[in-house]
């Protein structure tokens, strides 16, 4: 059953082949809609004005309506006065002028007198026929366009609409969709998961994405891997505009929408070489005859991973819906940007690379993000996506690539770009700048990548905490060594403890490094380059322990975090880390050295106004209290300086 | 009452110090709402996960979980087999490895073989600890920062908190915002207004600015200019978290509204000094004592004047809602552009300029709409704003300015610009390319005006019907004055009938211009440079009449319908004008001269891709039938090429 993968301009042929079959590929019907729910919608007709603004010759100011020839002659030495009555009327301002008039002369203009048929006005200066008068159709003239067809409706749009004579207007409707979760193994997010249970969150995300490209949702109940009872919600489904089967994570399921595409219509693709998102499946289904006779619905088949399930939502479901609502293709902002680092890709595929992005003085950088088809949280971290086309084997470091951006340049322009080591204080600092209108990137690479990262220009600022052995001296050396070529200054930000996290409790009764050798403990390890990891091989060399004789040694984790789960989870029985992670998994935790962790900052960011709410943070006590409040933390040495090359 | 009109900057000022003593100033309070409702709120707290994702080793494909370390040493030759059941288990994507498994072999790398205790497989190559599983914790782990507080949360990010353990999330509430329109003048958009009542749409525009921001609009009854009945209905509204008062188009009623201010708490400012705007109204009102003991409300006073009221929308009430929303300021996409005409502006004043933007060759052009507080149809128009700070007495033509784009720049980049002689295709034209995802940007400037900033490189194509009288030829001899340097090709767009536009039924049996001597009738005339007026100056000369012979000879519309108005309203008598026209407003036709309305193209431009589909347009039969339906037209010369002198 399993097609074969596509190219995605192939698999988009087909479908809109299909779809034309239909007379799908074009706007849904048109509905008249209250001008007051209009914003956003788009118009499925050109709307003429039906009456002129104003619709009537109106005073523009507060004053004497009048004739303007018979002001001609005043002047300061020879007045002229008017009767108010036949020759000059009070109006306000929105006013019709009377039927004689053809001038408004302002009220703070002319001298009130008695005369003797009751009031007069008194003019020093003539008065332009047609001056502070808005003539009818001074804004719009009937029969004038007052917006085109397949505009999308905003605020002043509809206030001219409503000016214009309307009170219903004509919008293209919004595509109803279909989301359906499959598998035995969803349970509803709420609901407790032991292991091997998936909270079904994926139509939660594609429900939204209909949403927010104008169409209405409407999430299904989820629907166990059987297939009678997918072909029961399926047919249930087929009178909505589309339907979105997503398989859950089963790869067995995704036979079971292929099948039951094809039993209850055509399957027109199976397999697009994307990635993420291979196993995608579109099709047409017959609906029942009594809903729209003769029309099949499309459907696709989206897969389980929750990054595909979003991407194929972005590649295949918004462009529909565009097309339905009226709306040409989208065109997302685009920003160029140099690659951080090297990625591979499938010569065969179209891979959807996931990427930060941030300005590092004049350089835009994009560093890659996790490529895990199941990390959702990479696209809630990810600016934008680089688009890597089939047929290319990878990308190297320093490539220009054009990244479609996810945030407003202007939100990447505000964006302060850190890569090095991992400490559990840098989301704390991520919320706290967040509030400051800062948004703070960051990226795992280690302490030592982080410089590496610094020297090149890709960051504005690194973590770091890397004992030199010959000083016991924290950071200033590989500072030096790393940027021979770039003031910098070291900013301390915390000491903390390291030690060794175990499982609750302890119950190996672990005291020191000397006792992971010999298979006593399951080690897990951090990469290579980190802090810790050069904490670790210091002190295994000084009690003479080779890495080999570590069980575990091999298996590395990005982050103190990842090492503490790797304990909760028995992956591992322990590992090098911070205290604060141990606390936050209630893991145990035998303190065994304490390090200082620094900022290293290159002098044209330290002393730039970009940087200047990282350092005010710095010396913030909310921000200190926040980091106290963790485990194993010492904000004492924050925000003094270390040294500086400057 | 009035005050004085102080610094936008100014009166923010006085704004937030209210805001602040009342504790306003800051995000209203955070509301729990399920997170499958959250798509576009803003988070009021970080969220950290709740559980890890995976929480528990998935198997990231179908296959058999196994101790890695048993398949160490497997080769081609030296295959090892495990028995299924308690050294291979088989699993399909998505399931939990048992605890004593720690790899996952793909089904696809197996042979399955019988064996003495039922089935087993056998494995050619070593499979390592860890391989196709997904960690616990591979995405998130357990207290790890899913998004920061004020994040506006995307459909990704709703997916990623439903699977860190969310099914409610604290957000900013909505702020609720109560819109009351007053003025006696005004009556609802569907109810027929005679002169002198004004349809009431701004509370259409102000409530759709609210709902676009993020707040919770409600539209108010009209409220007729009564000091106690629109005290009344602001004390009613006092509840909401802001209250909008729309003063109707009267100057009388901006007094009721500090009048009101100021007897239910305190005016902060009245009279901002910004154009348009000016007659702004900020205060302070208390709200009833059970509502909110002790806190004020918010309460803008919003001018009358229709651009008026929604400019002030976006420089007070934009600015407050993204602040109670939890948002940053808004930081709206900027573009630089060469303005194409002189402005004058007061130099006490902000001045918001509204203009069109389009990319013509290299040069990004902003070309001024209307200045009228009156006209909404230039909101409609607008691609953004100009700000011309207080101290500057006006730009000149080529200026740099920064426009504040209403629409992201990739349209701009779609836009094509026309700057030239009015005509009524050119609005059909707009509709038909907007089909083809192209904008058209379209100036009045007068067939002679269009061909000077043809020169200057401001337009992509004008429309001309410029007749010379030594040859009877349309257009030619013009384009090779104005445009001298510039290769240029004249393509015909259409004949069509210019004549005396008259009062329906032609009450003063007119014939020709002969008549239009001697105060007979009233005429209203085009702008100079026009091709209507060097027609009509051209007649008159042959027919040795002088224009101050011509009542109203100085009386200038800019367009053909504002010609038609200006007769449909008995402004005037007769106008020179198209067929069209007064057909459009249902009035008399005197038809007097054929005439060729051509397109002036700059050969850059004409071959350019950019334009292609324009001249596409020029021979699509539903075009030409399109123009063929409106009076007057002759489409059969339609996309000939007239000359080129390229």
């Amino acid at each position: 059953m399993y097609l074969s993968d596509i190219p995605l301009d192939d698999a988009w042929r087909s479908f809109i082949e299909a779809l034309e079959r239909e007379g799908l590929w074009r706007p849904l019907e048109a509905e008249s809609i209250a001008v007051d729910r209009g914003l956003g919608r788009v118009t499925a007709e050109p709307i003429w004005a039906r009456r002129s603004v104003p619709h009537y010759h109106a005073s523009a100011m507060d004053g004497y309506a009048l004739r303007g020839r018979q002001t001609d002659r005043a002047s300061e030495r020879t007045p002229i006065d008017l009767q108010v009555g036949d020759e000059a009327a009070y109006v306000d301002t929105g006013d019709a002028l009377p039927g004689w008039a053809d001038a408004v002369v302002p009220v703070e203009n002319v001298e009130s007198i008695p005369s003797s048929q009751g009031n007069a006005i008194r003019l020093r200066t003539p008065v332009a026929p047609w001056s502070h008068v808005r003539p009818l159709g001074e804004d719009l003239v009937a029969t004038e366009l007052v917006v085109p067809s397949g505009h999308r409706l905003r605020p002043a749009d509809l206030g001219a609409l409503a000016a214009a004579g309307y009170t219903q207007i004509p919008v293209w409707r919004r595509p109803r969709v279909a989301i359906i979760p499959t598998g035995t193994e969803l349970v509803q997010p709420d609901q407790a998961a032991g292991p091997g249970h998936i909270p079904e969150f994926n139509t939660i995300t594609l429900a939204a994405q209909v949403e927010a490209w104008g169409g209405e949702p409407r999430r299904f109940a989820i629907v166990p891997d059987d297939l009678d009872r997918i072909r029961a919600a399926v047919t249930s489904a087929a009178g909505y505009d589309l339907v979105l089967l997503n398989a859950g994570s089963s790869a067995g399921s995704e036979d079971y929408t292929s099948r039951v595409v094809g039993s209850l219509g055509e399957v027109l693709v199976h397999g697009i070489a994307v990635r993420p998102g291979h196993p995608v499946v579109i099709g047409m289904i017959d609906p029942p005859a009594q809903d729209r006779p003769g029309q099949r619905t499309p459907i696709i088949g989206v897969p389980g991973y929750p990054v595909s399930a979003a991407l194929t939502g972005e590649i295949l479901v918004e462009p529909l819906l565009r097309r339905w609502t009226g709306l040409p293709p989208t065109q997302p902002e685009t920003i160029e940007a140099l690659l951080t680092r090297k990625v591979h890709s499938s010569a065969g595929d179209l891979e959807m690379l996931r990427v930060t992005v941030g300005r590092v003085g004049e350089r835009v950088v994009a560093a890659p993000l996790s490529r895990g088809a199941g990390v959702i949280s990479s696209l809630v971290r990810a600016d934008g996506l680089v688009f890597i086309p089939p047929g290319i084997q990878g990308l190297e470091a320093g490539e220009r690539v054009t990244v479609r951006l996810y945030r407003p340049a202007s939100e990447i322009e505000r964006t302060l770009v850190t890569l090095g080591s991992h400490d559990l204080t840098l989301d704390l600092m991520a919320q706290f700048l967040s509030r400051r209108g800062v948004r703070l990137a960051s990226g795992n690479l280690g302490s030592q990548g982080g410089l590496v990262a610094l020297a090149r220009g890709e960051a504005h600022f690194s973590g770091c905490h890397l004992l030199d052995p010959e000083t016991g001296e924290f950071n200033v050396r590989y500072v030096q060594r790393y940027l021979p070529q770039v003031p910098t200054t070291l900013v301390a930000l915390v000491g903390r403890e390291q030690g060794l996290i175990t499982a609750p409790g302890n119950p190996l009764h672990l005291e020191g490094l000397d006792q992971l050798a010999g298979g006593r403990a399951v080690f897990v390890n951090r990469q290579r380059g980190s802090g810790t990891r050069i904490l670790l091989d210091y002190h295994l060399e000084r009690l003479g322990l080779a890495g080999a004789s570590v069980e575990g040694y091999d298996r590395e984790e990005y982050t103190h975090l990842g090492v503490a789960a790797a304990v909760a989870s028995g992956r591992a029985d322990v590992g090098l880390g911070i205290r604060a992670a141990a606390v936050a998994l209630d893991l145990g935790f035998i303190p065994l050295f304490h390090e200082r962790y620094d900022l290293a900052i290159p002098n044209e960011h330290y002393q730039s106004e970009r940087l200047r709410p990282l350092i005010d943070l710095l010396s913030d006590d909310e921000f200190r209290s926040a980091v106290s409040a963790l485990a194993g933390y010492d904000v004492a040495p924050m925000g003094t300086v270390i040294w500086s090359s400057g």
